[in-house]
């Protein structure tokens, strides 16, 4: 299989290199810094081997089911994945502004609920939010950030790689989840394509955007080279793709009898963490 | 002012001593646990001076805020508070047995949620709910837990104080809330009775059953003796009266400009933990 990095067209590895790890547990924001070597994408074995990736219909059925069967809201799930990932992006990235750029759909709604966690945090986000969905929960997510106190920026103002450069320590990638297909569309792709060459470090909620699902990175075409994925619920298959960088389980929600039937063998969380990081 | 203990008519001092302590952050459950003695109900000096504890109206003033200015679901702000209640039991009480005592509002409602987190921590809770509301959301909340193989316990099983005694290793107290006026009707008041009687220790979730929300316990009749309280948003009144036993702020979702609006003055949550321990 061919070198992650190579895979993605015009990937630039990350100038900024503001990752930093803790064991687990206790982080106190802004001291546990410490600047380290970028650990880059130069590994592919596959992680977590006896953990299950999901195929896209895997995906989507567990998802119906926590719905369906399981009485779950959106709401009460949304909550809990935003909150996995701004954990995660707290294990990851010292406090400092943030450029979330949400979707349309539930991953842009995880990105909303990760903003809102991380300005509590102490972290400074902003919001690019170019197709607005006309969604009841969307629409109360953007009334709980504004109110919040959280900026949105204009697609204009990132159309140059150097402005998000200048502007942001780091860029929140909740455009598409396990539901899109590619190819990516604007202004979608001109977004990618610029983030790409900011090279400023991104971390990717569920899916990197812009990958298939199951195939991963596309052959040509824009699409996010990760600094730090998490996985929300479980795995999906393109993750195996995504090796040697962190990587995150997120969405302490599944239960038991759901994980047996699909046969997720999920890795434990920690004590009450509500992420666990993964082999990388 | 009266002690405490004098206060609540029926109070035995918990003979079953779990509380241990550990600073913060990173908890191996199960393994921490260092048994000490048990804290008491003896001192009555105001904790945090500097917070602002709550009357009735504005709590409910607060509430609403959240929800029409805001623009949050009930469905998030339960999961989040539930899931502070959670991480404050982890806190205070080893994994074992836990009877989740649910009443019919939202204060039951953040029962279930406690509950169903606590079963992903590794504890095994059974659900007392003898007055099962009508909404959408509780009956949402009753098929999670039940789905996830959290059993439901009977009124019966409960009313000899050995049974709870035998049984359990503590209590959740999820009865009732904010909105609560005195007296207690039935059938929590025998089930208050049994479970003080038995003297299992409990924990109180906002504000301890059977207390005025401002003026605290009931000077005769059964009320709620909790070991542990966690304050959901910012302190009630009432929580005045039960200093000398650990004390927790959760609920991490209050923007700032409400605080500043209702002059909460909370204390700041250390790193991304969702619960604070407050002065006793």
């Amino acid at each position: 299989m061919p070198m992650f990095g190579s895979l993605v067209a015009g990937f630039v590895g990350p100038s900024k290199q503001l990752l930093y790890s803790f064991g687990r547990g206790a982080l106190s924001l802004g001291t546990a810094y410490s600047p380290g070597a970028f650990p880059g994408h130069r590994r592919l074995s596959s992680a977590c081997d006896g953990m299950k990736y999901l195929k896209q219909d895997e995906a989507v059925a567990i998802d119906q089911e926590l719905f369906t069967e399981y009485g779950f809201s959106v709401d009460q799930l949304m909550e809990l994945a935003g909150l996995s990932c701004a954990h995660a992006v707290a294990s990851s990235f010292p406090r400092g502004k943030v450029l979330v750029v949400a979707g349309p759909g539930n991953n842009g709604g995880d990105g909303f609920v990760c903003a809102r966690h991380l300005k509590l945090f102490g972290y400074t986000p902003s919001i690019l939010y170019p197709k607005q969905s006309s969604s009841e929960l969307m629409k109360r997510l953007v009334t709980q950030v504004t109110k919040m106190g959280i900026s949105f920026v204009n697609e204009d103002s990132i159309k140059q790689p150097s402005n998000i450069c200048n502007d942001y320590a780091m860029v929140v990638d909740a455009i598409f989840g396990f539901s899109f297909r590619p190819p990516l569309r604007p202004p979608f792709d001109t977004i990618i394509d610029a983030i790409t060459k900011s090279a400023v470090p991104v971390f990717s909620i569920d899916i990197p955007s812009g990958w298939h699902v199951e195939d991963g990175p596309p052959a040509d075409g824009a699409a996010i080279s990760p600094s730090v994925l998490i996985s929300l619920t479980a795995p999906k298959l393109c993750a195996r793709h995504a090796s040697g960088i962190p990587h995150y389980l997120g969405g302490r929600f599944v239960p038991q009898a759901l994980a047996d039937k699909y046969e997720l063998a999920l890795p434990p969380y920690p004590s009450t963490d509500c992420i666990v990081k993964l082999p990388s």
